[in-house]
């Protein structure tokens, strides 16, 4: 009887969850919307999904030997509790979420950070195989990250480790929703790659982007923004690019800080800057020691459902492993 | 017969050594200039002083159970190889220097980052005991960092981990002799605060600082610079608010990255920075987030000698008690 795991992500729209191979091979899948049964109801659906699977497992005849589970903002994955900050699925704050995992599937139970669950999946599965060390950079709605050094999460003294998308990269630059200034977040994320977009459309108004939204600048996305700059428009390639040099810098100031052999750029906004690779790495060239970027391999990983699951199955191979190596 | 450990900080300037207890005590020290036998003499400089703290633990009835050492740049600390970009002492350049100090000592010998030295001793004897996770911003000439999580130092995979003097925190900010720009060295180091005020005075040639120079803007120093702030003079206090407000986001890319229990400042401008701690975590709060904040003590640790040899011995026995933990 083959071993799976399950594996989960908890998003803010959709919770998925899948039955992993200790590969990474994911066997059986299944997903719904976070809040079907109305405001408040992610921990339902999750029950629902962890039982539906578990009774594929059985029927199908695989043992499922534990859960590991993504959920948004910081995380005590020590103690398996979510974080008071947890955005989108506020009814998670504060909760024992892995004991009660383990109470509804009769499994051992483990949860991280969503980021820091990516960054596991694809480290201990996918583009990061075989690195002793990984740094993950998930761009989307908002900036996150994963750091694993020596096999190991660099979780911090309490759930914030990773939180890459808040360090500040220009001391006097805009003005960030956490309160900062100049972080990483607000020169890459979508939404604020769109906010600046609209800005400069009115100064602009012949722009193709503008055309591309209909003519409406509420209209603007940061999906809308990469199209135009592939069209050759010039207002979002120059933005496009201030994006590049803004990631560059960001990467730089990980590989100058942490020297990883590997530094992945993953997340909601990652497929429109898959093209824009090679842009991304000439920045961080000109930010990042030559000889600490030399052993360093950079890529943009296009985000897929797949891989989050795969990181909850890697969350619990790694917790696993690492009690074997360290009883407590 | 007590145990007792060789530490050694060789510096630019200074080789320093000295025989420390394993609890951190320091029981005999020597040092000497490391040119004192002409341009490129480091090796025996360091060789004599070793054999004199070996002649006088043997005379003093001490057992020495081992050396480390810090040297500047990047080292391969596994096999105990310097870098080749070691400034200032060019001579150590790409040298087997750990299997060198084996040899002449018959001792195991370890070497290392002098930061990531100095670091280690902080964390296991200093400022940072007891804590789980701690970086060191050490800010003089240059700026370096050392950054140990769980216990263990980040040397990253070529030995560039921490070296947070040139994490951009102004990517559109000041060239930096590394090719980067906006690098947290070109807003804090001693020679580029200097070079900064230098060029202030041309527009305000009735400042206090201009004054402590003799008139001359060529004997300005950071410390000059420093010392009219404290006496009121508008340009310098304006600069050393820059100062912090640099630092204060370099050390919030730090809480936020990595969320350890400890941030130290220290390095030859520390001396300097310790009056101003309070500015310095103020302008950390302002971009750093809250709760990751809340977890952090940061504190200015004004340099001395016997904390760079102190970390010698730190180094020592941090890897000795790893490989007992894991052994190869």
């Amino acid at each position: 009887m083959p071993d799976v795991i399950l594996g989960i992500d908890v998003g803010g729209t959709t919770i998925s969850a899948g039955l992993v191979s200790p590969e990474g091979e994911i066997i059986a899948q299944a997903e719904a919307p976070t809040h079907q049964a109305g405001p408040g109801s992610a921990l339902p659906t999750l029950g629902s999904l962890v039982a539906r699977l578990l009774a594929q497992a059985g029927a199908e005849g695989h043992r499922v030997v534990g859960l590991g589970a993504g959920v948004p903002g910081a995380v005590d994955a020590e103690q398996g509790i979510v974080g008071e900050d947890v955005q989108n699925v506020p009814e998670l704050a504060g909760r024992s979420l892995a004991a009660e995992l383990r109470a509804a599937s009769s499994l051992p139970a483990f949860i991280d950070n969503d980021v820091n669950v990516l960054a596991l999946g694809e480290w201990r599965f996918g583009a990061g195989r075989g690195a002793n060390s990984l740094v993950l950079l998930a761009v989307g709605t908002g900036v996150g990250g994963g750091i694993i050094l020596d096999g190991r999460l660099a979780r911090g003294a309490s759930g914030y480790g990773g939180e890459l998308g808040h360090i500040p990269i220009n001391f006097d630059g805009r003005h960030c929703f956490c309160g900062g200034r100049g972080c990483l977040k607000t020169y890459v994320s979508g939404p604020d790659i769109a906010t600046e977009a609209r800005q400069r459309v009115k100064e602009q108004k012949d722009s193709l982007l503008l055309a591309l939204a209909g003519g409406d600048p509420a209209n603007i996305t940061a999906a809308r923004v990469f199209r135009a700059a592939a069209e050759g428009d010039q207002l979002a390639t120059s933005l496009v690019d201030e994006v590049c040099q803004a990631l560059g810098a960001g990467i730089a100031t990980v590989v100058n800080g942490l020297n990883p052999e590997v530094v992945l750029v993953s997340g909601g906004v990652a497929q429109s800057l898959k093209p824009l690779e090679a842009a991304i790495v000439g920045w961080a060239r000109r930010y990042a020691f030559a000889r600490a970027l030399a052993r360093t391999r950079i890529a943009v990983v296009p985000l897929d459902k797949r891989a989050s699951v795969r990181g909850g199955a890697a969350l619990f191979l790694c917790e696993t492993d690492r009690s074997r190596e360290a009883p407590k």
